[in-house]
């Protein structure tokens, strides 16, 4: 039987993004990789490159959650700390890893594989690789943490690997119904589906396209038949009330 | 005398953002603004729209910085719960406010300010109001929680509003500086820089830009005579290695 509601976290480390210089595009990434495995994301944090931070965050929610995936702060300069901090969360030794060696030492010409690039392979002892097919430089993980890079398409490009290693419960399933109105206008109909329908998650969000407004409903749930219930009874009062239904 | 370092953390409200099918930008948005009127922003959370969950995370950081930021929930549907979750969050009354309906009243033709509509002007006992020029729903606050609106448009155009009560330290300057170079060629020089001048923040940010791979170096402080400092080190060292200076 597969296991439901498995859930995860999403830890972003990283001074730029709290900053406001660099807009964070690896959570949704992750969240839709995830959901279409059947994993839940609980929550997500943003932190600064800040040691005893990265440990006391990751220890808390590597308690709450399923999985946690941290992004950044594996690279090779100063202000790469993760790996490190990892270490010191799980109390483990912060050592060369002799597969990471082998894999950067074969990926560089040879002479080009100096300190700087040495760094990368620091991680706590007996990680498992998650592998890179893009530039070389492995992420890893220990038990149920999974560290990737911070770097969008390189993170990207590793998911694929990760996938005999993340266990996801049912995918969760979703429809989104996109209407020609403003969401004060169907504020009390979609309350009542809403109510009539307590297990499926139905979300609203306005939209601005092409000059005009409109509101996209998301329903989302594990099971089709409940998603298609809905469905019918929001299109049930969409037609009555002549709205327009919006490709979007 | 200003108050040097003045905290806050955003807190993203909403299952869109948590599910991947929304990308997050109020988080940059904010986070430029804040740092311009010298608030840094410690952290970021995002949470589902589940009342229990916004109002523990709301009471824990709303100890832990100067001010809380949140975005999202605010609006006329039933997955709008925010003001009524901060509501509980600080045990007052969720009632009507009468300065925000008199300003809906007004703003919608006659017969137009629905129920649906209505519910946006349910607050907190005694909010303060944070007008917004764009669509009328006015944000609100609470001592030092900021409740804002997640349609990005909305959200940017209420910052303006909220200088004369969000009272920040120094301004945090910053400077960049864009190499053509990877990261590990300057990581160990880069490390010597930053241990010469542990109270400014250096960050290193590998980009690829039009085909070619680049380093961008930034420098953060609020004392501009450090970053100066700093700077000429930089470039002390990249001149050293011939490395060439690009514009980003």
């Amino acid at each position: 039987m597969t296991k439901k509601n498995i859930s995860a976290s999403i830890l972003i480390i990283g001074n730029e993004i709290l900053s406001g210089r660099t807009q964070d595009i690896n959570t949704s990434t992750i969240a839709l990789w995830l959901n279409s495995i059947g994993v839940k994301v609980q929550e997500v944090r943003v932190i600064p490159d800040i040691e005893i931070t990265i440990i006391d965050t990751v220890n808390e929610l590597r308690k709450l959650n399923d999985y946690v995936f941290t992004t950044g702060g594996i690279g090779p300069t100063h202000d790469d700390i993760t790996a490190e901090s990892i270490s010191k969360a799980f109390s483990l030794d912060y050592e060369i890893h002799k597969e990471a060696y082998k894999i950067l030492e074969a990926y560089y010409k040879p002479g080009e594989f100096n300190k700087g690039r040495q760094k990368m392979v620091w991680m706590p002892k007996d990680a498992k690789l998650i592998l890179n097919p893009t530039s070389g430089a492995p992420g890893f993980y220990i038990e149920n943490v999974f560290c990737l890079p911070g770097v969008p398409s390189i993170l990207k490009s590793m998911l694929g690997g990760l996938k005999n290693n993340v266990v996801g419960g049912e995918p969760i399933l979703s429809q989104t119904i996109s209407l020609r109105t403003v969401e004060s206008e169907i504020a009390n109909s979609l309350t009542d589906v809403q109510n009539n329908n307590k297990d499926v998650e139905i979300g609203s969000y306005p939209f601005f396209q092409a000059g005009k407004l409109g509101v996209s409903i998301v329903i989302r749930s594990e099971d089709q038949s409940k998603i298609d219930l809905c469905n019918s009874q929001i299109l049930d009062f969409v037609n009555k009330k002549k709205i327009e239904v919006v490709d979007r």
